[in-house]
């Protein structure tokens, strides 16, 4: 791009940013609540505000968009992730993982997992991010809980309650879950503090 | 329907259930390779070998057939889990309970829950069907794992575990996850055992 050396210059590049920015936040709306099939390049131009045109100079194709938005939908789970602050105790720490896997984000992932299972152009893309986002999970949580993973069957128990945590996330999809999944926690959280021995 | 009275009219009725029968596997398979939006009333007739119009003559839309394909995979699950071998001890029964999250019913059950999250003439229906399934789930796994729900965290516990398993049957859209997920469920298989006491 280049140096900014003209006057309007900048200001014109952020509004291409806000832009860019809008569309990918509008594409993870319609993929979490029109799923794949209703997400058309159009219907997410019109949620974001912004010409049919103007989205296709960003993004030339359905595919372009949605492979941005998987990687958008990635970093702002990871920024989820690296915001969350330090728990006081084990079961703080499993509400706080649990809650990962229940907001519009992993909504949005669960879509794009579902559609790259059957579409090939999302494939490889949405698995290789997957495992980026799946290692980065697993490490904050071994963070979060204090676990130490030397001790054996440590790393395997952090990888179930992971897995719980997405079942839970799953069970929510149809219906709101909440009363349900609190009481599930609660109980699992005494299981995995005794378990870790903290 | 009435009495069968005319000689030939029972092998008709056969073949008609037949034909019926093959469309529904058919469907489900399509949805689960295919998912919502690829299986077209058109491509799970060819998948059956069964002509368009005879499709339509069991069908006569797309929502009536996967509104029947719903609930023959909640009977597949039904009867998956009726038939279930008495496990020997708890990792045994941890084991059969998993498995019943990375089938392929699964993954067709998987793909009809996120078409129903979007889909306003699936959803209703599926939710009901996924409350009924959902109990009887869970009343199949406290009789596999002997777990006594009169005493305290009991039935949290049951449902955190099968919670764990539809995260497993997850993990495993993408991906074969067979290698991590056999240390994941050794290593919970003794968590509740120790938890449950037997």
């Amino acid at each position: 791009m280049g140096a900014v050396n003209t006057r309007g210059a900048a200001p014109k590049q952020d509004r291409s940013r806000a832009t860019r920015q809008r569309l990918l936040e509008s594409a993870v709306t319609c993929l979490a609540e029109l799923g794949w099939s209703g997400s058309t390049v159009t219907v997410v131009a019109e949620h974001a505000g912004v010409s049919r045109g103007a989205a296709q100079h960003h993004f030339p194709t359905r595919e372009d968009l949605f492979t941005a938005a998987v990687e958008y939908v990635a970093e702002e789970r990871s920024r989820a992730l690296r915001t969350l602050p330090t728990p006081p105790d084990t079961p703080a720490a499993v509400r706080q993982i649990v809650a990962l896997f229940t907001g519009p984000l992993f909504r949005a992932a669960l879509q794009l997992w579902v559609a790259a299972s059957n579409e090939p152009q999302l494939g490889p893309r949405v698995t290789d991010l997957e495992t980026r986002i799946g290692r980065e999970t697993h490490r904050m949580a071994v963070e979060l809980l204090g676990a130490d993973e030397s001790a054996p069957g440590v790393r395997e128990t952090v990888q179930g309650l992971l897995d719980m945590a997405r079942g839970l996330g799953l069970a929510n999809l149809l219906r709101d879950d909440s009363a349900r999944r609190e009481r599930v926690v609660a109980q699992w959280a005494r299981i995995v503090r005794d378990v870790l021995g903290r």
